[in-house]
């Protein structure tokens, strides 16, 4: 054959064709021919233990790791490889998880001995969060959205070396998903949506499951060819962190009014029509929302095209109810949300760049009608803080706020004026997480604020007979109700990066004295 | 906020932040207020007419544009881009489609007025493949693999500029599938497994379709986050060419005696157990096995982890009976296999490169125990000739051929003896397309052949009293039969390079005298 073909240099036009690698050389073939049932046994990626894939992976100082957080208060997997590899001696690594929460405090001990250099993250929460409001970090925290996060990868600016991903089910070759659909053992996440680009971009992917199910694990979260290596553990997470049984509504009166305005202000908006999209964050009231919508749904018999976002259960009755044609689910919120991303054929899992990426080809959040959101602080020109508290401490995760403010063409933030005595609406956030230009209804216990921006919504709301207020009268009421708090006290010391989602910086977090 | 964060270079360890670009600029923002409905009819993809698309996307003469063959023979899609970049003067063109058919004879015309100067593809038939083989190109065409045109896409080695591909059905902002969930208006092709890498990977991509439904078209083929612009056409193809109603079994006596020779080699190869797995090529008797299968799972009550491949109705209705587990679909043959995939909630739609890229994290061709396969000739080395006739033209395709019979454990060949007076089992075909190291079995009307390197197998065989003969007795049966036809007469022109799939030449086609 070598013979026949050894003229191809000289063959017309070869120069002009990429991509051609000389001559097929038949000796290099080499087949395999054991049984699928072997395979699965032997030649699969399964490697004997996370320290193995580690080196494998040849993971170096300095490099960045990657997690999901689709475990939450339940993850076991960021502990467990940081301390890994703070055995095995890595200094200056850079952690770049789509978030943290109060299950991460460890990480402390490895910031203070070098093995973690810097941190990139939607949110972080507890001790953690405290200890870097504190200034436990030289280099600031950088806070991304879930679209900022996945356009900083997909572009190549976040680049990513090794992604640590545990998973609930995986088969021998690396299809790995939420839940498994071979057996009820282990635990269950629902969506793997953050987790999905981390596995498509990063240099190399290790699944660590307690759960290795038959191939073809399909459909899948995350496609075998997208992963490198698999580690077989006892636990990848706490069952009662990572869901609980179902996303409870609330009972808190204050949050049940606001819940029930935010319905008021759709129906009102003129967005309650046939084929509308929607989307309601976490928070009480915001995730309430779901309960009057569906009434009001009813009673104009409206149906809505999709429902966007963290899924919870209230959403997929709606769904299964017939009231919602198709769920887009980044995000499971609870085991109703799981369950229902395994059965039914319209509840889609869709990746973080496809939810709320802000590249030229469009995400899904642009296509949102009406999105509810919660909030920590807002502000006279309705910028929007779910990143620190009124005492400056991070305590939040941007998620997808900026993302869904800017796609939605109504965006509501569901704000109470004050928790306990400390105000909600201020003069300025302590933060700017959302910037105002892109909330345009804040919706408090006492009545609503429109963004002067929005005239058009402001007519129908008046029409609607809301109670409107001007922001600055809100801001008022609260200031007569709880007064001025003695300003938190900074250093000059900058501990937090806060981005838009294109990357640029929107503000900065100070160390609390 | 500017003043506030003109520190920013000033801040400890912000060199060491990759991904930040400077300050937050709130003029930027520029929210949408329209709500889905008004963005369905006016901000979105739709541009009004295919020529505007090609501008849009900056096409340049040389460069290269693809498509997909999943239209098959009914395809209206290729002949009308070519035609529409003859008409706008474009030169010099390469044409990378996943393959091409018997329909696409007009771009004879757009090869000798130089609009397109060479082709990669999997197949070609019809006069086009006439015309080639009688040296209509002067640059040789480039075959590959279906797996092997993955390869050299995802890794660059292929880079597409355009790719205009053809969608049953696409919502506004390019979310496009092989059929409609909202609708049975129009054409259906079920999988689009081979456009979807080339949606993935290329500069830009145009969805041309007839068929624009509401948003979000989920679960999709390919997701608007791979598409930049969308043109509606009347018609994109012949539904009678696209999909004929459903795939007849043969009734050929010699292909159903090759058909269940070659399901008794299965049982008798010892891979008919609980959790296999297998393909079945086309082709008459290839296609038919699967019914003997059949009989054979249910005598031993034994059920498949997953069928792979080119789907066909047969294997659906092992699907629906229960005794394959999962398909995994990179193309579908008939409108049953269409219909599955759109009702069957374990009927996955994969892409070429989950299918069969060599890459090093695997794909699913490497996971089959079995696959059947056909010939246009194969011969005493195992090599096998899918391309060109006994004439020495060209009409065939490579399609998964390489992929599927080096990944399988078991690879089968079904082939006749004889084809009318042309002898099929030959000294050495006239085309290597996949290689005699990588093909097991060849099942001929008469009795089958075993490769040397298997000896596992042929002790198999021997117990299980197939009918087994040394391939050398099988050619001589087929001498005496037909005799020797005079040799093809070739000039010393290359008209086409036949690539194994790591883009390595395996083998040339050259101009028929």
């Amino acid at each position: 054959m070598k013979d026949k073909l050894k003229e191809l240099d000289s063959i017309t036009g070869i120069k002009d064709i990429t991509g051609i690698h000389g001559v097929f050389d038949i000796d290099s073939l080499q087949k395999d021919y054991s049984s699928l049932a072997q395979r699965e046994i032997s030649h699969n990626k399964i490697v004997p233990s996370l320290e193995e894939a580690v080196r494998l992976c040849g993971l170096k100082d300095g490099q960045t790791i990657s997690f999901h957080h689709h475990f939450r208060g339940g993850d076991y997997i960021v502990n467990m490889v940081v301390d890994k590899l703070a055995e095995m001696g890595f200094k200056n690594l850079v952690l770049a998880p789509s978030s943290l929460t109060d299950c991460h405090a460890p990480l402390i001990k490895h910031i203070q001995n070098g093995v973690i250099r810097r941190i990139e993250t939607s949110g972080l929460r507890g001790k953690l969060a405290e200890a870097v409001s504190h200034g436990l970090m030289e280099t600031p925290v950088v806070f991304r959205s879930h679209g900022g996060r996945a356009y900083a990868i997909e572009t190549g600016e976040l680049p990513i070396d090794v992604a640590f991903l545990g998973a609930p089910s995986c088969d021998p070759f690396g299809n790995a998903n939420g839940y498994s659909r071979d057996n009820d053992k282990g635990v269950k996440c629902g969506s793997m949506g953050y987790a999905k680009c981390d596995a498509q971009y990063a240099k190399k992917t290790v699944i660590i499951t307690n759960n290795i199910v038959h191939f073809p694990n399909v459909p899948f979260g995350i496609p075998e060819s997208d992963v490198d290596y698999i580690v077989k553990v006892e636990e990848i997470g706490d069952p009662a962190g990572i869901m609980t049984g179902a996303t409870r509504f609330t009972t808190n009166p204050k949050e049940l009014v606001m819940a029930e305005t935010a319905a008021e202000v759709i129906e009102a908006s003129g967005r309650l029509v046939n084929g509308f999209s929607f989307q309601t964050g976490t928070g009480g009231a915001s995730l309430a929302v779901s309960r009057f919508l569906r009434e009001k749904m009813l009673a104009r018999g409206v149906t809505a095209s999709f429902a966007l976002g963290g899924i919870t259960g209230s959403i997929v009755d709606l769904h299964e109810e017939g009231l919602i044609k198709k769920l887009l689910d980044v995000q499971g919120f609870d085991l109703r949300a799981a369950d229902s991303l395994k059965t039914n054929h319209f509840h889609h899992q869709i990746s973080a760049e496809y939810y709320a990426s802000p590249r030229g080809t469009g995400a899904t959040v642009n296509q949102l009608d009406v999105v509810v959101l919660s909030a920590l602080e807002a502000d006279v020109n309705f910028n929007v803080n779910v990143l620190t508290g009124s005492d400056g401490l991070i305590r939040g995760a941007i998620g997808g706020h900026q993302d869904t403010a800017y796609g939605a063409s109504v965006s509501i933030v569901v704000c109470p004026l004050t928790r306990g005595r400390l105000p909600c609406i201020v003069d300025r956030v302590g933060t700017i997480v959302t910037p105002g230009k892109t909330v345009d209804v804040i919706v408090t216990e006492h009545g609503i604020a429109v963004n002067p921006e929005r005239g058009d919504l402001k007519e129908r709301f008046v029409a609607a007979r809301l109670p409107i207020f001007p922001i600055e009268e809100l801001r008022s009421m609260v200031e007569k109700l709880v007064g001025k708090p003695d300003p938190v006290e900074y250093t000059d010391r900058v501990v937090g990066l806060v981005t838009y989602r294109d990357g640029s910086v929107i503000d900065l977090i100070r160390q609390v004295k």
